[in-house]
């Protein structure tokens, strides 16, 4: 997998708005990669297809799921928003071959999860402060990331987990582990 | 161990506005087992007993934590305001020789847990709605637990979680099962 491969998969499988989104992102990780110590290629074809499965109707996303561990989650039922990253890593592993690497970066993108690795980081936090990104916070987050990436993360887990809280949304654990990593080196 | 030999308990060993905190939660927690179906008597002396440790230095609660499965916790520094609780449990269980029961309910009687026993979850709910309680949110849980005392659990769990995320305070995670646990149980 190259960049313009990744690029041209999104292109052709995703609507202009949403690849446009795409395309920031994309642009937004392969800057990060340069300051998490990620590849910027692996990550720029992360962020390529990182919403890949994301106009996919529900039942696509599950069966493309099926064999994924997180089928097991009680509350699965609850988070489908996390879908379309758990569906997608299926997806760009056992359909576009991409490394497993790659693979976890599309799966963790929405939840996060501890102990993130830089190409996992770097893909978490541009889909959150990409240039076209104007909800809630984004602002803020995007601004802490200038200067601090783990605080950034942090304020963007801290601001989801708030969010889903105020809305009664089940939150996924691994989202919560996240928070807790990153709230917990904040202080450090 | 009887309901007056607890408050007995509870007398000597608080002060006087922790006491009359305490003589609050156990007539509500006394009132809703009679809801939930946990025994009155055995809910009442959990309740007296649940903040017993509440007014003790740091060093006597780690002191006293000492042998409980909660010590492996990494994130234990940072659940401050639970280490009453997590004491509490060892002493009541250790030095009062009281039951399991109680002793878990004095356990989760602050962070909650998912699937909680009906003295747990009448104790976690008085030491949240009892009459003294005046912060934020308690007003509108009593209002809840006079309907539907399981709707009334996961109002206080969400206002929790809602609060520590906007505090940027780690969470520990089984509050977040016990929030998980009872929102998905209200979509029901």
């Amino acid at each position: 997998m190259t960049v313009e491969k990744a690029r041209a998969i999104a292109r052709s499988t995703l609507s202009d708005g949403r690849f446009y989104h795409t395309e920031c992102v994309a642009k937004c990780a392969r800057a990060l990669a340069y300051r998490t110590g990620a590849d910027p290629d692996q990550t720029e074809i992360a962020a390529f297809l990182h919403d890949i499965m994301k106009e996919q109707s529900d039942a696509v996303l599950l069966k493309t799921m099926q064999g994924s561990a997180i089928m097991q989650d009680n509350y699965l039922s609850e988070y489908r928003a996390l879908w379309h990253a758990f569906a997608g890593a299926s997806y760009v592993r056992n359909e576009l071959g991409v490394s497993q690497e790659i693979a976890d970066a599309v799966f963790y993108h929405t939840s996060g999860h501890a102990a993130m690795t830089p190409m996992e980081k770097s893909v978490f936090l541009a889909d959150y402060i990409s240039e076209d990104r104007v909800f809630e916070g984004a602002a803020e987050v995007r601004k802490i990331a200038e200067t601090d990436i783990d605080l950034a993360v942090a304020a963007a887990l801290k601001n989801m987990i708030r969010h889903l809280a105020e809305q009664g949304k089940v939150i996924q654990p691994m989202s919560l582990e996240a928070y807790n990593y990153y709230i917990y080196r904040m202080k450090d």
